[in-house]
């Protein structure tokens, strides 16, 4: 499968097509180990033998968490997992310059795997239907392996994580894909896990709860309702997804939406700005912000109420931290408590998109988040919770919103609502939204916009600290948008 | 200049190969606006004219520099520049596991700069004999420009930074590298300066004390002793440097060193190691090290003297700090007081590289310093002043050492003295060396070591937290050994 080059005993490895192609043959494949209609069968089937039961309770009726006198922090009895701590912030751009705001402090990294298996020449993604406490809609696709360290050294002395040890020793496997990833920045101080795709040539034993999956499946099942969880979604997001080698496959001769979002995925396609231009506008952004955190204790966090089963802000508006106790049939242990975020309503995570000379570019955002290692990331176009914006000043609005809440529906490529984290967020939903504008539309952006292809994030996404995960869930969704048309091409 | 795709009317930009063979050509000029022998003469004329004093004195001699009493911290009055502050460090592999130290906290991201332009065809950068306190043998080259924000802000209320507008407001000019890089992460804490090229295509006035140089003779002068500063090598390892396209220029057939030097700045030679599997071996070893660091008070290091003027290791290892006050001719001021970090003994900087297959490699260590933002980055081979080990157990000797110290002559391909940066560190000497293996030799490796091509390692340097600034000199050096061979090209 390594490709060598041509001079006698050489040892060397020379650029691979054959991954990209092989992965753009998954996306073709709507029909694989199982086909459609018995992957939605066993789907219903999990969600009916998944039973969970989730109640909120008291912050001090959480077993084995404890509030710390002096911070008011909380933390589990073991010292790992997470606690719930504080943040200051001051930033020297945006309506609001300084606040400070409870936060999720989770240090030690996690893996989010998914292990792949080709069958019948395609290639298959090992999936698991989960149930996490706050996922909407109940069990949902997760990748192999979601584990935090703590999970897998088993602090909580429950039972192992299957199929870890695929990803803890990559030994005779091909990885496909490792790197490590933020998540969200406004409720993660710094968290990040290791988002991995492994390639298995030997026999797999397929537990309960797991299933094998092509990426054509998956981006199917993309556009239903809160059924592929975000973990999913930002590891595919780290596939060497591409259309290099694939014109063979596939035609995309045509002016139309859909061959635009595969020319997007080859850099032989050219882009808006050179790879080079892109760069320097991110480090531009990332020098032109001042964005300066610090940990403090929950208790000193001004404008929040704490109160005995949830930390709300004065306004009402943002998140709540909330309590839950969790009994649960098949996990790792048997029910537990902890606390969660809740955020208020639905939110909105859309990207603008537009075909230039032929080729789709997405309006990105360099978008400073509290919890992000690096200053800023890129963001989708918008994306924000609109009711967290009526007590601010109109100016506060974000940029683009009302070219999103006023698109056209013959304008919308992309409208599913997903769940964010269920392990942490409670009922954490967005809308996520792609939104084709015309291409004479916002030729000039604000500085800390810029039209990217969907090859240039893709490539970003390879290194850490570049693409934010409401982009990279939406990066998947139009990898969704290329290969398999609704209709089937499969 | 910019390629764009064959379709009528496209506003895309493609991949441009015509940077790098522009590179090319000017490292292969030895002669350009100047030739070599007037160069020196210029520099030799710079050495008289810039006349520094530089006089060790007490901390509390330091003009608009004081020691806060409660921390013992040593800070500027603006409240600008640097402090030295304490830094306690936990660490999860290595032969201490904790300790805690003086640090250099310079939050403020500064720009080094090189302005480049075509005379006759030929891409000159346009250097600045520049004296800096720390400086073994006075002048140096250095960037266009080299300011930290307090200087171009002018916290010191001095002249000017001259062409800085060239770097602050690319637009009309063509970027063609703008990235964050950290710098010495055992004396900064998570220093970060913005190395940038900017090619101008306009007239430039050229100032006292500056001169344009091609990149052949700016490699040429590398091979000398403390000549190219350590910001000029750290910009010009930026550059996009590449043998793609150029065996029009240059004939590289040859099974000799040289030639698999230039092998080895091409993708299309292959690589032992593919892309993806250095990036995962990089993100293991980011996940598989613990690094705690905390900023403390300076009063509180263990282990550290804090005398009237100096600070210094009981044992007598590691560095000194100390305070000088500068009397010099034509800096922005003219003169000041600052504390310096003086390191005991000349360090050592060496990579062992061997030809795979006639591609040139280099053997890396993925290491960990307190001050890097992302846990690792990619070191030399050997990095280290080899008089701080005499206290700690031998188990403690820094891998390959030995090979390095009893490299035969004939195997030691880059052998000079070059001085890290004269502005923070005084008489902060390392040798850097390239020494050659056998390609039978080394081929197993410890897990924080890989085999990389050079190509693989400029690529890295593309973006932040990949390659530190000692490797990234190393590889400036290794630039200087493939097109301009000793002997003359040009």
């Amino acid at each position: 499968m390594v490709q060598t080059t041509s001079g006698a005993g050489t040892r060397l490895r020379t650029f691979e097509r054959a991954v990209s192609v092989r992965i753009a043959e998954s996306a073709l494949a709507l029909s694989g180990v199982l086909d459609l209609e018995q992957l939605h069968g066993w789907l219903a089937a999990r969600k009916r033998q998944e039973v969970f039961d989730v109640r909120r309770v008291a912050f001090d009726e959480m077993r084995k968490w404890s509030r710390a006198s002096e911070t008011g922090n909380y933390a589990h009895e073991s010292g790992k997992f997470f606690s719930v701590e504080g943040l200051s912030v001051a930033v020297s751009g945006g309506p609001v310059k300084e606040w400070s705001q409870p936060i999720l402090n989770q240090p030690e990294v996690g893996i989010l795997g998914i292990l792949v298996k080709e069958f019948d020449g395609v290639l298959h993604c090992l999936m698991q239907a989960k149930m996490e406490p706050g996922n909407a809609g109940g069990v949902q696709l997760s990748p192999t392996v979601q584990a935090t360290r703590s999970n897998y050294t088993q602090v909580h002395k429950g039972r192992t994580v299957p199929y870890l040890e695929y990803f803890r020793d990559t030994g005779g496997h091909r990885v496909l894909a490792d790197v490590l990833q933020s998540e969200q920045g406004s409720w993660f101080y710094r968290k990040r896990n290791r988002n991995m795709v492994v390639e298995v040539s030997s026999d797999v034993e397929v537990l309960d709860g797991f299933c094998w999956i092509t990426v054509g499946q998956l981006h199917r099942l993309l556009a239903e309702y809160d059924v592929i969880n975000m973990d999913t979604r930002t590891v595919l997001s780290c596939l060497p997804f591409s259309a290099a080698g694939i014109a063979s496959l596939f035609s995309f001769g045509g002016d139309d939406f859909q061959s635009s979002v595969i020319r997007s995925l080859s850099e032989d396609n050219g882009s808006l700005h050179s790879a080079g231009d892109v760069l320097s506008w991110i480090t531009e952004c990332r020098v032109g912000n001042d964005v300066a955190t610090k940990l403090i204790p929950l208790a000193e966090t001004t404008g929040w109420r704490l109160g005995d089963d949830v930390i709300e802000h004065e306004t009402g508006a943002f998140f709540d931290v909330i309590a839950v106790e969790v009994s649960a049939g098949n996990r790792e242990v048997h029910g537990w408590c902890q606390p969660m975020i809740s955020p208020h309503g639905t939110g909105l995570v859309a990207v603008l998109v537009k075909r230039i000379s032929g080729v789709l570019h997405v309006l990105v955002n360099a978008r400073v988040e509290p919890g992000y290692l690096d200053v800023i990331e890129l963001a989708p176009t918008v994306q924000c919770a609109p009711e967290n914006y009526e007590h601010l000043p109109p100016e506060a609005r974000p940029a683009y919103l009302d070219d999103v809440l006023e698109a056209p529906p013959d304008a919308i490529r992309y409208d599913t609502v997903l769940s964010e984290e269920g392990g942490r967020f409670f009922q954490a939903q967005n809308r996520y939204l792609v939104i084709e504008v015309g291409d004479d539309e916002h030729e000039d952006v604000r500085q800390d916009f810029r039209w990217l292809t969907v090859h240039q994030l893709t490539a970003l996404i390879r290194h850490s600290h570049y693409v934010n995960v409401q982009a990279r869930s939406l990066v998947s969704c139009l990898h969704s948008l290329s290969f398999a048309a609704p209709g089937g091409l499969g």
